[in-house]
């Protein structure tokens, strides 16, 4: 009869509601389409008829803790509303968590004061990486995400460090190129413009607008899932073109990185999200622009960082004391893909009890 | 009879010992020049002998908390030794943490298991300042000190963020373009190339030898504390081209402040040192900069953030919950000047007691 928690997901294209025991098993785990478009009523509703569901079976076996939600894009966590955000149309004045906690009280669920616990997914994935992931047993790591943009988040002392307003791990917004491309956030030179899957894209069809890169045109028209995914094969199969895309994504991924090492002087960076999968592509430039642009990284770098890439959660485990006590500062990839959300969410329900 | 702690800088030019009070009043403050070229032996001998002097006369008339001490440069937290600096030639394997225990134990200044409390200077100074100085009341915020080059400490929940190897806060060697001057530090473009004194004396000569500022001509000669000061000087009084350097002071700090905002999200970013005195020449860029470039601060800024610079410590004090509870981002002057090393010191002796 194991505790157990719920974590919720609300992304773009999914939501995911699953149940996770006190020791991180993932007991059961729904998905269904997310259907933010149709404003907010509708996806909180399923949200929480579905977060019933699943706690009520669960409670036959075992007791309930709490519910954690990750929602992708940034809670104001004064007034718990969804900052503006493409994903969410129409859903900025909405009080996301009074309207969760109220259905959810309506439900049921809200019995004996069990938490629920509401922050952005990159907070929640980072404290899944942190709990059961790459980072396991190290109190201060920070993820970040390589997707469509980049996403991050950072933990403190094993707890979520939100910052004053729930804005903190704002990686992709940081300036990297002074007079680099406009972002979508109103800056130049994000370092999202250079290291996400829109950012090789862009980089691919400006190569092949150039007359440069005919190697890529194929690629440059697909969407950007796929056409990202094009790119990093070519560059395995060692055209010249594609590598160079990725030299630069690794170049400016690096220089973020070395700032976020000066400032943060953190244990470990976990790389995760979907476009971590071209590691083998930017990493060795990434790593070369960390030696050379963060002091903080020469004086703490294991002597060769690309083997410190563990691939499973007993590897890190194993070798994990000897990361600590040897001061060092890792940065790898993620371990737990598209779940570390949830279990991070389940992990904020445990640290809010 | 006040309870007091010791409080010790030891900077690059002179050491100072001071007593300071549990409610914040300066007792006294020795300053002596510091030695340190003569190597670490003289400089803690002289430095213990000190704090035993002030100790003993003060214990006549309060109880004694410990001794706090800041040191300019690196410590290593975990073998309590000065990482290598242009300050402190020769101290490199020197346990500095060790032997100044050792004096103090010789003394008797230990006895009662009274404090000792080691860390950086400019994390000392942000401890101060959130202590006493533009800060005060407010629980995470960060100091950066704009000298010959760029100093930085982080306040976390009350106390300074060290990050894991006491290398947090290095604002000053964050990337702001990346291939900009080279820094001492091994990097191109670090945030003290552009906005230090040793930046405006770069900038300035560059300018002379270029031929197109021959008004900047006398300063750029001068040595880099009244040189400094000269284009500042200049700049008040229109001249374009000391007015030009200060903008590219602040269109840098700007950018690197801005990454800083979005990753950390703290309620304030304390701007000291000496060539903070040139806030007017370059803070309106600054705020331009961080206007444009940070989601974060464009969200959380304050409509006026040039007027948010207190004077005063009551200023500041009966300003600090509106500033709290709006959720601002405030990026304003340091209060404490060179003192605040020492009242952050005294503090950390007393959040260690």
């Amino acid at each position: 009869m194991p505790d157990f928690s719920i974590a919720v997901d609300l992304g773009g294209t999914n939501l995911r509601v699953a149940a996770v025991s006190g020791e991180g098993q993932l007991l059961e785990k729904v998905t269904v389409p997310t259907k933010t478009a149709r404003g907010p009523e509708r996806t909180i509703d399923e949200m929480c008829e579905t977060i019933n569901r699943v706690s009520a079976k669960h409670k036959l076996s075992g007791k309930f803790l709490g519910t954690g939600i990750g929602v992708l894009g940034v809670i104001d966590m004064q007034t718990g509303t969804v900052r503006k955000s493409a994903n969410f149309p129409g859903w900025e004045d909405y009080p996301v968590r009074a309207e969760i906690e109220r259905r959810l009280r309506g439900y049921g669920v809200l019995e004996n004061n069990s938490a629920v616990i509401i922050d952005n997914d990159a907070n929640m994935a980072a404290l899944g990486e942190q709990w059961l992931g790459a980072a396991r047993g190290i109190a201060n790591m920070a993820v970040v995400t390589l997707g469509t943009g980049i996403g991050g988040g950072i933990v403190l002392n094993g707890n979520i460090w939100t910052g004053m307003n729930g804005m903190a791990g704002e990686f992709g917004h940081v300036t990297v190129e002074p007079d680099g491309p406009i972002c979508g956030c109103g800056n130049r030179g994000c370092a999202e413009r250079y290291a996400s899957a829109s950012a090789i894209m862009r980089m691919a069809r400006e190569a092949v607008a150039s007359g440069a890169a005919p190697s890529l045109a194929h690629a440059a028209s697909s969407d950007a899932e796929a056409g990202a995914k094009s790119i990093y094969n070519l560059a395995l199969q060692g055209d010249e073109n594609a590598r160079h895309i990725f030299g630069t994504f690794g170049r400016y991924l690096g220089i973020m990185l070395a700032g976020a090492v000066n400032v943060l002087n953190l244990e470990m960076f976990v790389i995760g999200g979907g476009v971590s999968s071209a590691w083998d592509a930017f990493a060795p430039k990434m790593f070369e622009e960390l030696r050379e642009r963060s002091l903080v990284y020469a004086a703490t770098a294991p002597a060769n960082p690309l083997a410190v890439s563990p691939t499973s959660r007993e590897e890190i485990a194993s070798s994990k004391t000897e990361t600590l006590t040897s001061g060092t500062t890792i940065i790898t990839r993620a371990l737990l893909g598209s779940d570390a959300g949830l279990y991070g969410a389940a992990r904020a329900v445990m640290l809010a009890g």
